[in-house]
């Protein structure tokens, strides 16, 4: 393997202030031989050994300061108690993984600019499993990875040496606790991750992640009784294939002590699954449940499920329909292991979507929140989309499950259930480029994504200003432009791509740049309707009836468009060019003026970068000046093209006369 | 490499009657130790032994009939006189190449039903050069293949088998001269093909070909002194350069004596070429032609040269002007042995052009028209799409060169100019497939390219005939039906595809199945320019002036709307949907009307071909049944996307109600 550079993400640890003295470090029922509490201190001594010159030393000294770490079982699991005083610090936590949390917390807060003394804060994590998505084949490729390649796989061998260990620590700094390592497209080499040809390494990788208190899990071929077993089926509920499935994992358990579980894709965009034999999600999800139960493993069911061969012409089928019309009537079905994964909208992750009426329209079911900080469809890295307010905007959405505790953070969390299986997983966005993300910018997704699963009620804004703080050692004025520059990019991005929660009109496959008819006439159940006198898709009582899959106040919310929310106006509504919105303006002009301006605002974003240059090291300003100029070279072609699109269709000039060609 | 099976195509030789007797062949002039001779003679023996049982004997024997083979300079190169008569069968040639036409000749008639005694034909090529051009890649892909791989290349390594041979008989018997074995974009091994490590083998293939009259032609890559010389320029006037090729060539002649030439894609597409260096084409195409003369070897330079990063919003940049435009002016600078070969529309080979106004348009330069029999735009060989008829519009074309011999027929032929270089080539359609053409009806345009180049005053309903008899032995009933099957297709596939000559609206890259917008915001210089009002690319004096580039009688007509031919209406102007054709129908209805009719009349193919089932062998009928299924797919597509889009963007109903989405 090629020697490689990478940077260290936030954990760059700038030097924030002179130190004074030194530390020693005291365990009270903690172990050092822990290897996650012995990473914990290593972390400490060289954050804080970078952040302020002090070393941590194992005799007594001169000027000593104490970081104790106390075993505390009142605190809840994977939480911890930090607190400065003038001895030092105490750090409290119930097991190994609160107390890594809680040094990192700490480094946190320094590197923000806290005095040792003055540190303070108890948490716990909203979520119990807060979990990284790969989709990394093991060719090396990444489904919709913009950042290079895979740093988990080379030529069908999994590649592990100090990036591994980095990778780890990342994720452990802001607090995931489990990883899936494979694409959820499961295809070739990838089926014989269980089986004795990778089993060695992938227990390597499961310990360094164990080490840093995550789990690994992989994703599963459903099909794997055929594929690698020789069988001709692989029927939930045919005994033989039961049984095949019970050998299997009392081998990769014996095998991978540490495994997590398994992710899988079922019946979905050509993947195998139980429909093939007449069977319902919940037998295929709970099969593999039970055969994984003895071990503790879990079973994580992605709900992504509808028909991907949809004619066109056909107005009834509703892809936004499908996830709850598959899933819905087996609620309570699901065994106590299988958590259901449930992307945040009803199609897929586009720039805005409504919040899946899965979520919360369950309510015996354990769920897990899948949200994409991959931009597969928000620019690929390069444009600058800061995706935490898209995902706060889904967690603070009342489903109306319940009388209170009913937003999707309350439910995937367990706080309305009173389950315990549950969280959030992104669709990871990192690579093997040398910044990891592509577009260094973009590490504030991966970053900001760890932070708000750990800790839900953290606002977009503070956790840009931390990763900001962590990642560049900006003057105030300059922080403030790119907390500005993140906050703002998301309704940029929405301004000048598909307008009011119409979604794709992107490149077919690529899903990058303008296509405003590239999936009208498709077959993946995607369409905007446009003809001269209006667009959107009729998904009220009178069409799709998708609105009605909402609880009633949500329902009735969006079934008229004088309530629904104008940002997703077109999703519910087919609407003329001449309806005039609450701002007075026609929807014609909307979509003009917006694309104008998001467009303008684009440039706004590049012209803010472009007076950061003295503050940001050379190499990471070039890096992404470089994005900026391609993200205005999209913006351009969105704009036009999109406009362009809408003029020559409806006639209706722009009132201010601007250019569309 | 695997033993493949393959048919035999046209030259199957279905037995057609009960023989009498046998033959004896009786040289005069000619050698049996001409390798092409002796070719001639093992052909005659296999097909009269196949098509009437009668045995060739080299000694006296009853019953016995002769062919005469007699060499007679009166008769013009490549050309033949056969007579049947009571003694036999005279074939009189001026050489070798035209004994071994003319024994193809006779097989053809007897399969077509003559007697030996009643046949009869004086022919000479009308073209001098009758070239195939195979766009193959030494990987084995075939850009723009849609009929397996190539039969010529397999990783990086040249292939020769029987199948070679086959190849290069079916070559011969249509007469064709010229086959170019390699893509003409050179890229990766390809640029090595003149080099040691492939001579041997390139000189094999030359030697088979040459045994059935054909010269073997190499694409080049004009960047070869740097790619595979190590020089730093390819600069067509720097004396290194021009040292290096004349020391290449001389190499390359050395170990490939029978090569026939190269042909050359300079600036074109992202090829390397003489702008490069602020040079013209005649000053690369020349310099090459110079290198390559004292070996007597020719430069084939394609003028497909035009801008391919064009901005969609730039509507006075033109396309279709490019080729006039780069190449015009230097009419009579290019060297004797230098031809160009121009596309028979200024576009890319759509189902509907105008005849690129090149051609004729250099009336000092050497011209070789080429068509495209691989399907690219026109179906991919799944729908058929029979284009000998398209091909016989363009040499049937009145340039106004001159004022007698201006069709593009006379001007490639050298009967305009009085010149000796030129005629046709074509981008073949086959693959290794076990068909050769993945839909056995796409044979139709191999043997139909061959035929018509040979002779230009075939007609299509000839060409087809023939095609059919030798292929299939099918009664009259059922022959009349697959030739009307053929001469109908090209027409369907117009009226369910891109309306009257706007072109383009096909899937970006792939370019199988509509995509109405897919190239409407792109770089390629591919506009339909619709929108609510409209649609069509205003080219006249007022627009971007491409009709100017006809001669007057061409330009006056094509400037006009009114005299316009119709089926070229959007390629000349931009007309509302409101016109009023010739027809009284106003355009959009026209539009509808040939959707709904071309659709239907893609069922009607079908039907007829369900009508063949007991005429046709199983494998074969299976085989096409197959693609139509997939045609009427294809067809209905078209119709509905192509109606939803301007139904969609001009609200204009269909007058006869029927069903548009």
């Amino acid at each position: 393997m090629a020697t490689r550079e990478w940077t260290q993400l936030w954990l760059g640890y700038h030097k924030v202030c002179e130190g004074e003295g030194c530390w020693k470090i005291v365990l009270e029922g903690f172990s050092k031989d822990s290897a996650i509490i012995s990473n914990a201190l290593k972390e400490f001594t060289r954050g804080i050994g970078s952040l302020t010159g002090e070393e941590v030393v194992s005799s007594e000294d001169a000027g000593q300061k104490t970081l104790k770490i106390t075993a505390n079982k009142e605190i809840k699991k994977e939480g911890y108690h930090i607190q400065g005083n003038a001895e030092g610090i105490t750090l409290e936590a119930s097991d190994d993984n609160g107390a890594l949390y809680g040094v990192f917390a700490i480094l946190r807060q320094i590197a923000c600019g806290q005095k040792a003394g003055e540190i303070s804060e108890n948490a716990a994590p909203s979520n119990p499993l807060r979990m990284m998505n790969h989709w990394d084949n093991m060719d090396g490729s990444i489904e919709r990875g913009y950042s290079g390649k895979s740093f988990f796989f080379e030529n069908e061998e999994i590649v592990i040496d100090e990036r591994t260990r980095d990778y780890a620590r990342f994720m452990a700094s802001v607090a995931i606790n489990g990883v899936v390592i494979n694409n959820v497209n499961v295809k070739g080499a990838a089926s014989y991750l269980i089986t004795d040809r990778y089993f060695d390494k992938v227990k390597e990788l499961s310990e360094i992640f164990g080490e840093y208190g995550i789990k690994l899990y992989l994703s599963l071929n459903f099909a794997s009784p055929i594929e690698i077993g020789g069988m001709d089926t692989c029927d939930p509920l045919d005994k033989e294939v039961i049984s095949w499935w019970e050998k299997k994992m009392a081998e990769v358990y014996a095998r991978l002590p540490l495994l997590g579980g398994f992710l899988v894709k079922a019946d979905s965009e050509g993947r195998p699954g139980p429909f093939t034999y007449g069977r319902t999600q919940a037998d295929g999800a709970n099969m593999l449940g039970d055969v994984i139960k003895p071990y503790g493993g879990i079973i994580i069911w992605r709900c992504f499920v509808y028909n991907c061969t949809q004619d066109w012409r056909d107005t009834k089928t509703d892809r936004a329909r499908a996830g709850y019309d598959y899933f819905k009537d087996l609620d309570g079905a699901y065994h106590d292991n299988v958590i259901l994964q449930i992307k945040n909208g009803p199609m897929d992750f586009q720039i805005r979507e409504p919040v899946s009426p899965l979520l919360g329209g369950l309510t015996k079911t354990n769920q897990m929140l899948e949200v994409q900080i991959a931009q597969e469809y928000t620019g690929h890295q390069i444009d600058l989309c800061y995706l935490i307010p898209l995902f706060k905007e889904v967690l603070d959405f009342h489903t109306h499950c319940a009388p209170e505790k009913d937003t999707v953070a309350d439910v995937v969390s367990g706080r309305t259930m009173g389950n315990t299986l549950g969280g959030m997983a992104a669709v990871i966005n990192t690579g093997n480029d040398l910044n990891w993300t592509g577009d260094d910018l973009a590490a504030a997704n991966t970053y900001g994504f760890g932070r708000l699963s750990f800790n839900t009620d953290l606002s977009a804004e503070e956790i840009a200003r931390e990763w900001i703080a962590l990642t560049f050692k900006l003057p105030k004025k300059e922080e403030d432009v790119l907390c500005s520059m993140l906050l703002r990019s998301r309704e940029i991005y929405e301004k000048y791509s598909s307008p009011l929660g119409i979604g794709w009109m992107v490149t077919p496959n690529d899903h990058y740049g303008p296509s405003v008819d590239g999936y009208e006439y498709s077959r993946w159940g995607t369409y905007h309707r446009a003809d001269h006198l209006g667009i959107g898709v009729d998904r009220t009582d009178k069409g799709t009836g998708y609105a009605q899959q909402y609880y009633e106040e949500n329902a009735k919310m969006y079934n008229d468009p004088h309530t629904c929310p104008e940002e997703l106006l077109l999703f519910f509504h087919h609407i003329p060019y001449t309806w005039m919105l609450k701002t007075g303006k026609t929807l014609i002009q909307h979509i003009y003026d917006s694309h104008f301006e998001g467009e303008e605002e684009a440039r706004g974003l590049a012209a803010d970068w472009d007076s950061l240059k003295e503050a940001i090291p050379a190499a990471e300003f070039d890096r992404v000046k470089k994005r900026f100029d391609l993200q205005l070279d999209n913006a351009r072609e969105w704009r036009d093209q999109v406009n362009s699109y809408f003029f020559r269709k409806s006639g209706i000039a722009d009132e201010k006369g601007r250019t569309i060609y």
